[in-house]
């Protein structure tokens, strides 16, 4: 039978922490709380009035209201940090019109407020970041140009990402023990190289691999535009402070949805570029330390969460400009090419490809209504829509059993766990059990070789028929469903059944909100149908952001976001 | 202890061919002799005075003389295959000063001579490429356009490239059972696509792994420049066919050489091109039916031998612009850029770092010469010469062994001779003790799992020092030898030390012809030190081309053309 912990018994060390979990998580929080500013720490009675008091009820955080009671917060700062995306930030601070020092304070303050009242940070190195922020100023004051495209541009990252001498846990407890990371990962070098500001990194599940972003360590992160409801995850928490404007924008990772499932939990952008696009060697202790990488696996990859289509893009433009292969070696000399936009003007109209939705992975009502009033309005705006038909060589059900095979074989979570013997924490727990239906398209009875190519020839074959697709239909995009639900009650989430899909292609995906649950509007609820398949509740719901995902052949990223652009447009003139 | 068949156990279900390999060949020789046109073949007189009557002694085959003599074959046609490159071709094709039908004609006769005297051609489809040609006269006249940048031009292709109704057999009697390939390679439709003419399959060592092309079906391939030489391989007969101008262009594959060394061999130019990005899927029957694809691997790909720099590039741009990935979804959808076209000018000056002669893999003496001489006209042409340290963590031999033994867990040779029974060829049994000296990167003992994890972490940490180099030293290129030696004796090659190297770190990489071996100026011969290294007889192999090696960062294929026309135009100006 199908076991979460199929191929760890092949470790050859195992490894166990010299102290507790317990006290290991003890002795962290204690030195968090060190961490906090004494004088951007919210008052007893403030985080009363503003925390939730249950994660039951549907509960708002009103960041205008936090932040003019937070006396350490100025309006200039919460103008800042309100009113501005990160491509207007970039160019402010380019023209002079702000200084790095006052963009990070405000952010630094911001972000400080978030992790206070939604769980959304790990790490924080803010006086770190309020010294670049100088040196930043200081080269601009003396040159009069600015460091690179980014520059003085505060920037988010996921826990995962190495920072030199910040600890890195991905939220296994048994990783407190490792200690700091020896280095920078090569994204992070390159976002320094590029002018940005790294203040905070942000929180994730345990073991990476859910949909709500819980740990021992440092708890849940929460979604402030309702805090009964996931952040989604595993990037959860990069949307729950990008949300707060606690940042212009993110950096995720994504192996089955983690960075497109929090965007459309928290109404954000979110993109899954093609894998090694973007660096990810050097990402996430476990990784260099505890994983298996020489076997075939789904590999992750990194992506922006930002506000609007054109920070995205300014993410990747300026990221991939810098040349990730002078950083890492497993990253693609690919340029950033314009090829796609050259074809781009008012009257450019698209064929898009658009998924049926799928007998096993219903949509939920308002995620329904949202999707046909999408397809509608691009139709109407002249887009030629091709319906595609239910096929079994496409068939996201098959995908999602291919995809949930590989990631057995992937992170050992089992003995991180082990390692230090914390419990499984919920939304863990519920991802034990396989979340598709069917069968494993391999034994796993067979030998690994066997099984590898076995597994290897289902996924070329599956990615083969959407080629195919793409080509018989001459599309530019598939237009699909970013999830079968919006952002749902808390662990329920169940498996990503619209977007690991792409992760199994290796395709560039993308994740724009559109349209709100409402309850007077949908209004039949109904229980979760399996643990797979989370219930829909529109009292508790009513408002959560739904999104449409956009979605290019494999390395054609820029197609996807040129793409991505023209639609967004659409979808929000 | 090392063995070449270590992964063959696991294979579900042996196979036997029904008849004898003895059987099996005879047959296909008959239906082979019947394939010839009785108007293009050579009287006996003709091939008793051309064909060499030894493989002991050096012998040219003055190619100029035989194609007087042959009567089928007019000055118009010598014309056309002797004094054009491709590139010259396609452009008095488009200009309609050639026929599709001349130049098809011209080259299939050829061709068909060169069969005859070099044994380099398995299949051959003359009167279905002449329909062709026809058909594209035809378009041409009704329409006064080209089908594509390749209208009418003739292109050999290895033998491991299915052509849908043409047997592939990859040198394997056994495969002459499986009968003819039931649809063409990507790569087959996308040269279709682009105007070519397609009109023979070329000959390949037995197992495709050696670089002697020879097998028990169709022969073995010689080296028009010196039959007592190797024609190289596994793409051999692909030069010895483009060097007899048999063809303007060829396409190999390789996976440690296999373009490289036979380019070398025969004096020509051959570019392995980073894997994946010309598409290689549904390439060799062997591949599709027998082989393992979903473990890791030193992955082969495909690249063109021809006559110049531009013949290469030529190929390069028209494939990649025909977009491969919409033909396989293994090839990755990266447009052919100029970005670095744009910065070559006349006084462009190259950054060259200088790969340092390896101690255990010593340059035959006409190679050191020639390279040397390379070094020096490239410095004196302004040039900035970085000469490299030697460094462990670069180290060839290091790499060499990384790659053998990633080749273990490739191809299951073994078990296709097993198939028929057919005996191995000399230069096979060459192979199956190690070709490097040290061990193994990695423990044969240990579990499969352990061992893709070490030899990937080796591999990885091998690329990585590479991309340290690069950067750190801001070079463009790598300069390095093709090969330790020129052509040699049949059968004594040995190991591929300077190109297998560039197949473990997926770096793009380029063999230019440069110099010649002298008995004179390189008098001292020495006997081989090993079954991998092997002996100089410079009165054997004199006369024999040198050449040298340009290697540019993973998917810089377009730097390392770019480069590689500067060094060309400084190395035969």
């Amino acid at each position: 039978m199908v076991s979460a912990t199929a191929t760890t018994s092949s470790i050859a060390q195992p490894w166990r922490t010299k102290s507790s979990w317990e006290e290991l998580v003890k002795q962290k929080i204690l030195s968090l709380q060190d961490d906090l500013p004494a004088a951007w720490r919210l008052s007893v009675e403030l985080l009363e009035r503003y925390r939730p008091s249950s994660l039951d009820h549907s509960y708002i955080i009103d960041a205008g209201k936090v932040l003019h009671d937070a006396p350490f917060f100025s309006d200039h700062e919460f103008n800042i940090t309100e009113h501005n995306t990160a491509t207007q930030l970039v160019g402010k601070l380019a023209r002079g019109e702000l200084t790095a020092v006052e963009v990070t304070t405000a952010f630094c303050k911001r972000a400080a407020i978030a992790g206070q009242l939604l769980s959304c940070l790990t790490e924080t190195f803010y006086s770190k970041a309020l010294d670049r922020a100088k040196t930043l100023d200081e080269h601009f004051k003396q040159t009069g140009k600015t460091l690179g495209p980014l520059h003085g541009l505060p920037i988010s990252i996921k826990d995962s990402f190495d920072v030199g001498g910040i600890t890195t846990t991905c939220g296994f407890v048994a990783l407190l023990e490792v200690g700091q990371a020896k280095k920078n990962a090569p994204l992070v070098d390159m976002l320094l190289d590029l002018g940005a500001v790294l203040y905070v990194k942000t929180n994730v599940p345990q073991t990476m691999m859910t949909a709500d972003s819980e740990n021992h360590i440092y708890g849940r992160a929460l979604n402030p535009l309702n805090t009964a409801l996931t952040a989604g995850g595993s990037s959860g928490s990069e949307s729950s402070l990008v949300a707060f404007k606690g940042a212009p924008l993110g950096v995720g990772t994504d192996i089955a949805g983690s960075v497109r499932v929090p965007a459309l939990c928290c109404g954000l952008y979110g993109f899954r570029s093609t894998a090694d696009r973007l660096p990810l060697f050097g990402q996430e202790s476990i990784r260099t330390e505890f994983v298996y990488r020489g076997i075939p696996k789904i590999q992750a990859c990194a992506g922006p969460i930002a506000h609007t289509m054109e920070d995205l893009e300014l993410f990747m433009a300026s990221v991939i400009g810098q040349q990730p292969w002078n950083y890492d070696s497993l990253s693609f000399a690919v340029p950033w090419h314009t090829s796609f936009e050259a074809k781009t003007d008012t009257n450019t109209k698209l064929r898009i490809g658009v998924l049926p939705e799928h007998p096993e992975a219903p949509l939920h009502p308002p995620v329904r209504r949202a999707y046909h009033e999408a397809i509608a309005r691009l139709q109407k705006a002249g887009h030629e829509m091709i319906h595609l038909p239910e096929d079994p060589a496409t068939d996201i059900n098959l995908a999602n059993r291919i995809a949930y095979q590989y990631y057995f074989y992937g992170p050992k979570k089992a003995d991180l766990l082990a390692a230090s013997g914390e419990p499984m924490v919920k939304s863990v727990v519920g991802h034990i059990n396989p979340l598709f239906t069917g069968d494993l398209p391999v034994s796993m009875e067979a030998d690994l070789t066997t099984q590898m190519e076995g597994l290897w020839s289902s996924r070329a074959k599956y990615t083969d028929a959407w080629r195919k697709v793409w080509v018989d239909n001459k599309l530019d995009i598939v237009l699909c469903p970013g999830a079968h639900c919006t952002a749902v009650a808390h662990d329920t989430w169940g498996w990503p059944f619209y977007t690991a899909i792409w992760n199994l292609t290796d395709f560039p995906s993308l994740v724009i909100p559109f349209g709100r649950v409402s309850k007077e509007l949908d209004p039949d609820g109904f229980p979760a149908k399996s643990h797979s398949q989370p219930g829909y509740d529109p009292e508790l719901i009513d408002g959560a952001p739904c999104g449409v995902q956009i979605v290019a052949p494999k390395f054609q990223d820029e197609a996807c976001l040129w793409a991505g652009k023209i639609i967004d447009r659409v979808l929000h003139q």
